[in-house]
This record gives structure tokens, sequence and C-alpha cells, in this order.
């Protein structure tokens, strides 16, 4: 992978601006678009420089204004567009004019309403000048790793509408649609994740998905590829880079336009044609992309991978091992096992002995194994699952009902009852052993490339939930959640074990040749 | 409805006691499952008479201590029991001798584990004295509405393990699982919809859910009826309650016996026979219940069926309409409607005429409509839902979009820009209208009778998410997450008007005679 700095890819231009021109930021909060994206810029921290255009305000959030391009003394990295379509020609003139090639256009109303006079307007000034432009009708782009040249800060450089206040992350975004790149961190927050880029491609009239797998690929802060798609404009290069790209880094795709609905929908979108789900099925299939079945399952699915990746512990099979500390959850999980059409096979006679050892007498050794009511986090965390990885009759284990601090959650009368010194002590010894067994529990999948994956209703309510995803095993709320996750990541990881056998051959016959 | 103090179902003893012998309560926190559940009767206010009952303890958590049942000097409603196995029968024949009849067997190891010499052990001194038992195996009940005979004071009765910290509600669930009654609650809380009673059911060895079922259909405090079914004992008397029951109260059913996972689960947990999914579903569709596929459906379900039935707006078919502020949420939401197999049927003329006057240049007359990005609350909650409810073309109408006061949650600077007089007041101004939109289509629903369903990403970590759904408009995160539960509600809401069509003609008929 290529030094983040030194990446010669053209999209680095964009994502790491080192000064911004802004046509049509305003104070008009809080119901003009330009205005908020200028403030969010701004309060996100962008640390470049920023040169508000506008025809009669001198300062726009405290920075100096611009009747125009031309005015701005300095190099201007990039532009963004967001005001108007009238304006639209006569800027992109300004900026060919005064050689600035980057160009966001938020401004919408070209193919997406069959305004082809526009757009073809527009073309025309785009290739006298060759210009790189993201749009139009896209909400911008976002970057949580940016840098000056010149400094060693980190910033988020963020051109969207919605501030990015979480950690800078390892999850990338390519989108035909803005608001699944300016509120996707939110729904990557809840499992622990974050984001790394965001692409909003808009109509895709020049820069599209292929330009950002390319830039994906060579991107060392990218490990997980998501995209949402409602057309695929160059089929056969972006076949070619998915099968290149996704055996090393994992591509999960939202794709709504395989059904009359979605296809309407798609066209007075993005003015995109929607296509045969098939044959989108097939190209998804055989070039190792995942395709998730709804906008949940996106972020399910990468919240798997960008956990799993890291410790190499991606499934080979299908073998699901269910525990539960109760039955009801347990049964829906067993369920939706079947359901699914994953395996659920009995345990193995040497694991059904271990286990039979251990359990209580209201327990059974069966695949799935349901505890019964059980507050020991050693059992349930490191000392369990261990045996279930250890016998390889399994290839993922699924736990539902995780303990931890808001199962002690009380009124006055339990508060105090809990704030006793006798008490006290006795739960933050508990609380410690929750926290040590997750800790050795890491040494499984790390030991035995075993997959671990938690169910607790509570979610993020439950500090538990979250020790659990920080500690990089996958945790839903909802047992379809994981299910329905898991098998997409099962089938990936038949292909990508298939992929990368078929690569170690090869270098093998080198080496013999 | 019977009123509830007078309500002669003897389920309402069990829910009203006005005094509880607890067999087990110690004050081991934080692993002794006795201690847990005897704390969170205390915590969560139970105002009646508590006996704890322990051979050495002189005291728990204050309440003096006695060393039999025999020992207590006034009347006790109910026992719980929750200590080993060997304890039970002596216990049972004790109560039985006091005049105990009412108890909770939380003890396991009977049906589950195959023991069925101490399974007719216990139930020979049921037989004998004629007690009601809700168990074995079970985590007890929970009545948000509890009372006493001589006070107007309401309170909480929880005898499950996890504090009730909500409102009482309106919905009911029976279970044959504990875990969801002792955490469904929070599950509901989520969709700003609260629990009336929960009765964990266990082994179902005395009471089932046909008791519950005619409890609920006599109690004035229920309104939906939620249960988890293994088994279903009594099957034509279940078949014949539930028929007569659903078109009144809804009632959704989360069954997970018709698959080999789920069957092998549920044979480990309650020691059911799980049943061949074919016949049970033919007996839900027959008798009008709603089968949700996952945990998460059942609540969203259910969050639907509270707030329409109270604005009798359930819809009567399956013309989804659907309006979204973004293409991408509204392509997804588009495509999840089609592999519903929902229809998703064009705009009227007439409607579309009206729409088209109102729409910015970016946007189409469709169905979907895509508003493009829009900040106009009064547009999106009222002027256009208005519409779509009076043209009659639409049975539901499901919008993307909905923005509230968190689409303004700034840092530093932006914060001390908002904070200025001017922002202040424009942004103050916005959030009442956002209010005041919300406040107004409630009179879309109540005069149409028009259904109007949100999604928005945030959850509720938006506040506008919380005061949709307070205001009787059901609410979701994800896209898929609505049109499920709609479809779902659909399906009911053509069965239940046609009973209702059915009643009303036979109250003609007679009329008539």
């Amino acid at each position: 992978m290529v030094d983040q700095k030194a990446n010669p890819h053209f999209l680095n231009s964009f994502i790491n601006p080192a000064s911004i021109a802004f046509f049509g930021a305003n104070e008009q909060i809080p119901d003009n678009m330009g205005a908020l994206q200028a403030l969010t810029l701004i309060d996100n921290g962008y640390l470049g420089q920023i040169y508000p255009i506008h025809p009669r305000l001198d300062t726009v959030f405290g920075y100096k204004a611009y009747k125009s391009i031309k005015d701005i003394p300095n190099k201007v990295d990039l532009a963004k567009l967001i005001l108007p379509k009238r304006y639209v020609p006569q800027i992109l003139e300004e900026c060919g004019q005064c050689g600035v090639k980057h160009i966001i256009i938020v401004t919408a109303g070209y193919r997406e309403v069959n305004d082809k006079d526009s757009q073809d307007e527009i073309m025309a000034i785009i290739n006298k000048y060759d210009l790189k432009v993201l749009g139009p009708n896209c909400i911008g782009m976002l970057n949580t790793h940016g840098y000056l040249l010149d400094s060693s800060a980190e910033f988020v450089i963020n051109t969207t509408v919605q501030m990015y206040n979480e950690p800078p992350g390892t999850v990338s975004i390519a989108s035909q649609s803005g608001t699944f790149v300016s509120h996707s961190f939110m729904l990557l927050a809840e499992r622990d994740l974050h984001l790394s880029r965001g692409f909003s491609l808009g109509n895709e009239l020049i820069i599209d998905l292929c330009d950002c797998l390319e830039f994906f690929e060579q991107d060392q802060q990218t490990e997980v590829i998501l995209l949402y798609i409602e057309e695929i404009k160059r089929g056969r290069r972006f076949y070619e880079l998915a099968k290149r790209i996704s055996s090393k880094k994992p591509i999960v795709v939202l794709y709504p336009g395989g059904t009359s609905g979605g296809s309407k929908a798609i066209s007075s979108h993005t003015g995109s044609m929607a296509g045969n789900d098939e044959i989108h099925n097939a190209v998804f299939n055989q070039s190792g992309i995942i395709r998730a079945d709804s906008v949940e399952e996106l972020f399910d699915i990468a919240s798997i991978l960008a956990k799993l990746i890291p410790t190499d512990s991606i499934p080979k099979g299908d073998r699901i091992a269910i525990m539960t500390n109760s039955g009801g959850p347990g049964a829906m999980m067993a369920d939706a096992t079947s359901r699914a059409k994953l395996t659920l096979p009995p345990l193995g006679e040497k694991l059904k002995l271990k286990l039979g050892k251990l359990l209580p007498p209201t327990a059974q050794a069966t695949n799935p194994l349901d505890l019964t009511f059980s507050l020991n986090p050693a059992q349930f965390h490191y000392t369990i699952p261990r045996m279930y990885a250890k016998s390889s009759d399994f290839d993922v284990l699924i736990c539902y009902g995780a303990f931890g601090p808001s199962f002690f959650r009380f009124n006055e009368f339990g508060t105090s009852f809990m704030n006793q010194e006798k008490s006290k002590e006795k739960l933050s010894q508990w609380l410690e052993l929750v926290e040590s067994s997750i800790e050795s529990a890491k040494r499984i999948v790390a030991k035995f490339k075993f997959p671990i994956i938690n169910v607790i209703f509570m979610g993020l309510d439950e500090p538990v939930f979250s020790l659990l995803n920080k500690s990089d095993f996958p945790t839903f709320k909802m047992p379809h959640q994981a299910i329905a996750a898991i098998k997409k990541v099962i089938g990936y990881g038949k292909y990508r074990h298939k992929i990368l056998n078929l690569q170690n051959l090869t270098k093998k016959e080198i080496k013999t040749d």
C-alpha cells in the first residue's frame, strides 16, 4: 500500500486539499444547505485555508469572503459549488481559467430531472479544462484522516452536512446517495466502527465507483469497502477491479435496483437506469462482492469483517455453534440459523463430554447449548468458548446473554445496598472478572482463528456490549441480525479462502519452476 | 372489560398479591438469583407485604425473615420459590397446608431435563391442594399497574430479575421464555411503548398460554398481546380464544418451533415438542394472529398496532406511498416494498398535479416522491401527508428524513454561532414549527384514518424520533424494519376489517329481524 501523503491517485487531491474555495457559503442557519455545509467544514476542524465566495458578503463565519475565485490571492486545491444551477457554468469556466481542477458540485437538477441541455453545457466546460468533478447532485466528501503536507496534525475534512464527532476509522464508503455518506458514521459508531473516507458520487458525471475502488485499493486507511450502488456505469472495469480487490479488502454493496420499486425510485434520484437483479447478483458473486439485503445488514456485515479480518478469523465454513444463558433467545437464534440454511451440527463426542462435566444439572450438553441462567463470566466468555474453538467441530460460535454492569442498575434502596462496602467490593470483583475474561477470550480468537459473535438485547445501554465490540467480538442486539450477517460473511469467507489458496498454489508453482 | 380491582380471573391474584412469601430470598448479590429477584421486587416499589423465608437468616434486605411459611402471622397471597429442587415438594406441601394457593416456581430441572419423577412428585401435591402454579422453570411475572385494595397508589410488582423503570403501558406479554418478560420492556421503550403485564410461563405445568389469553381478553390495561410460544399445549382452546380476541385486541406471536434448529433448542429449554411450521401458520392465520419473523419484528409490529389502534387507522389495503428527502433511503424503502410484495402504485392524476405545484425544480411528482433535500417541516409533516391522505390513492404513507435538533449539534465554534441571539431565535422558531407540524399531523390521522410511518436513521439520538413515536406516528430507524412490520399489520388489517364488517352485518340482521 502507498503512503497516504504520497498516494498518487487523483482522489487524494479531493480528500486532502490544502485550500477550499466555497461557492454558496453563507450564514443562513438553520435552513440553507450552503450555510450548513460551511459551518460543518469549519466546526469539524479543517486546518487548511477556506475561501468563501459570495457576491455580497464580506465575511462568512469570520472568514474573508471573495466576490470571485479570481480574487483569491493563493492557490485553490478544491472548489465546492452549492448554489443555483444557473450560476454553475460560469463558475466552472472561472475555475478552469484559474487552474482549479478539482471540483465538487452539490447543485442538482441535471440528468435526474432529464435536463440534458444543462448537463451538456457543463460537460463542455469540464472537457475544455479537463476538470475532475465529484457530482453533481452529491453531498461532498468526508475524510477522517485529513492532513497538511507541512504538519503532523490529523483532522477531519467534512464537506457533508452532518458533524463527524467520532474517532477516525478504517471503513470507507463510496455512495450514489449522499445520506449514506453523511449519516453512515452514526450507524458505524453503534457497532464501535468508524469511517475512514466517504465519497458521495451523485450523478457520476466524471468521478465514479471505479475511481473510488482504485483509490480504496491503494489506500492504507481503508480496510473494508462499502458501496451504495444505483447504477454501475463501467461494468467491465468495475468487475475487474472488484475481483482484484475483494479478496484483500472485502467489498460490501447495497443495491436497490433489482425490483420495480427500487428502479422507479432510482430513476428520479440520480437518473440512473436500474438493472436486472440476477445479472447484478452474478457480477457481485463472481467478483467476491458481498451484497447486503438492507441498510442495517450493510453495517452489520461491515462490523463482522472489520473485526475478524485483523485476527484472520473469517470463517471458512457454515457449522454454527450456539451458546445461550436463556432458552428463548437461544431458540430464536437456532431457528434463524435453520431458516438461513446454515448448519447446526451436534456437538462432537469429546466436546460433549467436556461440556457435560462443567454444566449445572439444569442444562444439557447439546447444540444449541443452553447454560440456563448463569452469571459466571469466566465460563461464559472464556472456558466454554475455548472448548468450542479447540474442538474444531464448528466454524463460528454465537453467544447470547453476556451480563455487565447494567444488570445491577437499581433505584434508591438497591443503590444504597450496592453502595455498602461489601457489595461494592463483590460487584467490582465480578466486573473485573467480566473484563479479564473478555480480554482472555481475545487469545482464543488469535490462537484458533475462531470467530465468536455475541448477541445482547440491551445494545449500547449495556457497557459490556461496547466492551465486546471494542475487543473485536462482533456484537449485535438481535438474533436475526447476527445470523443474517454471519451468513453473508461465511459466503465471502469461502470465496476468500479459495482465492487465497489459489494464490498460494500459484506462488508455490512459481517457486518450483 | 372488567374493572381491574374486580377482575375475577384467577391470574389477578398473581399480578396483584397483597403479600408475597419469598422462598430463597437472600442478600448474596451479585450472583444469586434469589437475592437479585428479592432486591428487584423491593426496589421496584412493591407496596404489599414481603415475607422472606430462609432457614438461617433473620432479615433479608431489612425485612424480617421466617424459618417457615407456617411462622408467618398473616395471610399470604402469593408464594415464590427460587431454591434447590430438593426443597420444592416439602414447601409446596406446607403452602397447601397453610392455604397458600398461588405459587410461582422459578426452580428448574423438571420436564426440560427429562426428570419425570420430580415432576410427578410436585404434580401430586399441586393436585392434592388444587394449587395454581406459574412455572416451574420460569422467571416470574411483572405488573406495571399494581395496586392494593385499600389504597389508590399504583406501583410496579416485579418478580423478575431486571428493574422496570419505565411508565406503565398497554402491551402485555405471555412467554415461554423468561427473558422475553424480563428484557422486553427495554425493546418496547425504544419504540416509546410500555409494558402492562408480563407472565413468564416456564414449563406450563398448570398455568398456560390459554389462561393468559383469557386474562388479557378481560384486562382493561391490555391493548396489544404478545406471545412467545415454544409449544401450544391446548391447541383447540388456544385457537378458539385467539379467534375470539384477535379482532379486538391484536395478538402477535414469536414461534421458533418450525425449523430443525428451533426444535432442538426448544426441547432442551422447556422440554416442549415443537410442531410443524405449516400447521402453526395455518392456526395463526385462521385465528387472526400475526406471526413475527424475528424478535425485532415482534416489537416493531406491536409498535405500529399500539399507535394505530387508538386512532382506528389500521390499514385496509397494501397501496404504499413513499416520501423521502433523500434518494438513497427512498430507493431502499421502495426496493423493500417490492420485495415484500406490497404495491407501490403511481400517484393519481389529481394528487400528481397538486404535488407538482409544490415541489422544487429538483424534484418530480412520482411515487416514490423524492423531495430532494428539504428543511421545511410544515410541508414534510403536514401539507404533503395531508394531500396523500385526502387523495384516497394510498393505504399507508412511509416518510424518510424528518429533521430535528440533532441536525444542528455542533462543536465549539458552531455552538458559539448557534448561541448568538439571531441564530437562537431562528432555530427555536424552526423547532417550534417542527413540533407544531407534527401536532397538526395528528389531525390528518384522526380525520382520514390514514397511517403515517416515519423512518429516521438516527433513532433515539434524535429527539424528533421520540416526538413522532410519542405522537403516535410509528417511527423506525431502518427502512426494511418499517416495511416488514407494516406488511404484517396490513395482513392483520385485512382480517380485522373482514371480521368487523361481518359483525356489523350480523348486528344489522338482528336489528332487521
